[in-house]
């Protein structure tokens, strides 16, 4: 009797010492801006998907979340904690893994790490908002925030945008450090700033990347000049935000889906309907990016479930273009359906 | 330098074939009274659980849903999909895997696969309920619906609740000869039958586990006499039932999560406001449970997040016990957790 596991019951895995092979392999910059083209593909067909709102575990120490959303013919979710304290901890602050499916049978196709490919797509889908809300000609990027985001970002920003000079800035020190150690070679001119006011001097681009609730304002009104790109990152759960209230009525605001950035974005600071326009309709043309060079555009950004689905739908796409996966006999799959108590009893004697 | 992840980047993962070795070290009738036991003691914490109702994503040809909850020390979430016409295309109608984590850090300390161990859940769940609803002196069961779940409530029932006779009924009589077979040589006396009155002849308890949404009425009200206990665990989605109305009426029906089984239960074919027992509180002795000798009694069970979180916790208590799993390199964990990318790049020389 033949007792290896059909092919059925087998679904690839993705660990993160594969995906760091799979970025090693094709380059960060380079993995980041092919996600971005498959955000934006997926963007395009925004009104086709499942939108779900994600499902929180909320406790006194942070929030666990479940992301799901279909396409109809693929289902995806992503799990993903939030822990502001687990940093002092020696813990990530975010860690995930996602899953795809088939929506005619549901079984899982892939399941994969995504701490690491988290922070390809927050990059990724940055790149995609900018593509169409920054400033055509900027050359110059401020990233207030260089914890685990940050590197990822200015490559980002770097390949896509052809951004050539990154301005770090961060409460500590330390942080700047790292995020300019690791940008070395890489094309940028990194310039490390002492204040936030320093690192946003000259910049079209204002990334905004901090991960502690307790700073709440790290840009103010007068920081802010006409015509920049507002690329905010940090403000991503209820009661946190990084903008003070002024930029925002200052600013065209663009959010991935209003339901959810009303509730974690920037925008909880405003009312409920402060008018916004979603990215989605930008991308496909209904609606105007950047309309003139004075004007300050805001992307809302809080991370969407269907960018996570772009995401894992651009590694199982890349499984054979690396080769860097398991496969996990996650599936029970007897032979006859009906006879599961069967297999587990044969399962016996092999 | 140490490229080898932390003990904190992984996570164990129990396969079908750990899981099948588990059951087998164990004994499938041990591990579910076992497990009954893990999912007695949570209902009776039942105030304690975070009790959100499944998150499903409809097609025309199934459904995927994601059953979450939490204790608030750990988190637990099922992944499972229904397809009725997966086992007609050689696919399993169901199949599942479960995650547990921790709630003060996020980080998940169990990957278990779930179409074996919600068997022995389900199983487990309907004996905890007729060891506080059946008639004490229950010695024969009958056994609608010989598909997957059959030879489990049996082995379940003659282990736990004392059942000596099990007497097997199934549209197609191929499933009852299978069932029949895998349950030679468990100490039950098992009666094949050619009709579902010929099955509940004599029985004091009634399962009924048929699959397809068409045979909507596998009991009628004439076939049910006083006294008995129904556990009817088929009907467990919308448009899904399997006993005709009548019976409902006759019975006092005790439920897991009334606003679930009010749309996926039995009970859909009842009004809104029909008065259902909860199972917990028949546990924790706040409701009564079996009153008296000609009452009949019915389990209405969709089946519950907490019996999944109660399956996984037992699980993960057995890792060591059974040593079947493997560690899979699951999180991204770098010494410092603000170096994600930094941790990606020296992957690269490794």
């Amino acid at each position: 009797m033949d007792l290896t596991p059909s092919k059925l019951a087998y679904v690839p895995f993705v660990s993160v010492d594969d995906m760091m092979k799979i970025v090693n392999h094709i380059g960060a910059a380079q993995m980041i801006a092919e996600i971005a083209d498959y955000i934006e593909a997926d963007f395009k067909r925004w009104e086709l998907f499942d939108k779900t709102p994600r499902v929180a575990a909320h406790s006194e120490e942070g929030v666990i979340e479940l992301m799901p959303t279909s396409d109809g013919e693929t289902y995806g979710f992503k799990y993903v904690n939030g822990h502001p304290a687990n940093m002092a901890r020696g813990f990530q602050t975010v860690t995930a893994f996602g899953v795809l499916a088939r929506v005619d049978n549901g079984y899982p196709v892939l399941l994969s790490e995504m701490t690491i490919l988290t922070a390809l797509r927050t990059a990724a889908t940055s790149v995609v908002a900018a593509r169409h809300l920054a400033p055509k000609d900027a050359k110059v990027m401020a990233m207030i925030g260089n914890g685990a985001q940050c590197e990822f970002q200015a490559l980002a920003f770097h390949k896509v945008l052809g951004i050539e000079e990154v301005r770090l800035y961060d409460i500590d020190p330390a942080a700047t450090a790292k995020a300019a150690r690791n940008l070395e070679n890489t094309g940028l001119r990194v310039v490390p700033c002492k204040t936030g006011e320093e690192a946003i001097s000259g910049a079209q681009i204002i990334t905004t990347c901090t991960a502690d609730k307790q700073y709440a304002t790290i840009l103010t009104d007068n920081m802010v000049g006409s015509g920049v790109h507002i690329n905010a990152i940090g403000g991503d759960c209820p009661g946190k935000t990084e903008l003070h209230r002024d930029i925002l009525l200052r600013s065209d605001i663009f959010v991935e889906y209003p339901p959810q950035t009303r509730i974690e974005g920037e925008i909880q600071a405003l009312e409920a309907d402060h008018p916004v326009t979603e990215l989605w309709e930008v991308i496909t043309g209904k609606a105007q990016g950047r309309r003139d060079a004075r004007q300050i555009t805001l992307f809302d950004s809080v991370g969407f479930a269907t960018e996570d689905f772009s995401a894992l739908r651009y590694v199982r796409d890349q499984l054979d273009r690396v080769g860097a996966y398991v496969q996990l006999d996650m599936l029970a799959d007897p032979d006859d359906p009906r006879d599961l108590f069967g297999m587990v009893q044969r399962a016996k004697g092999a």
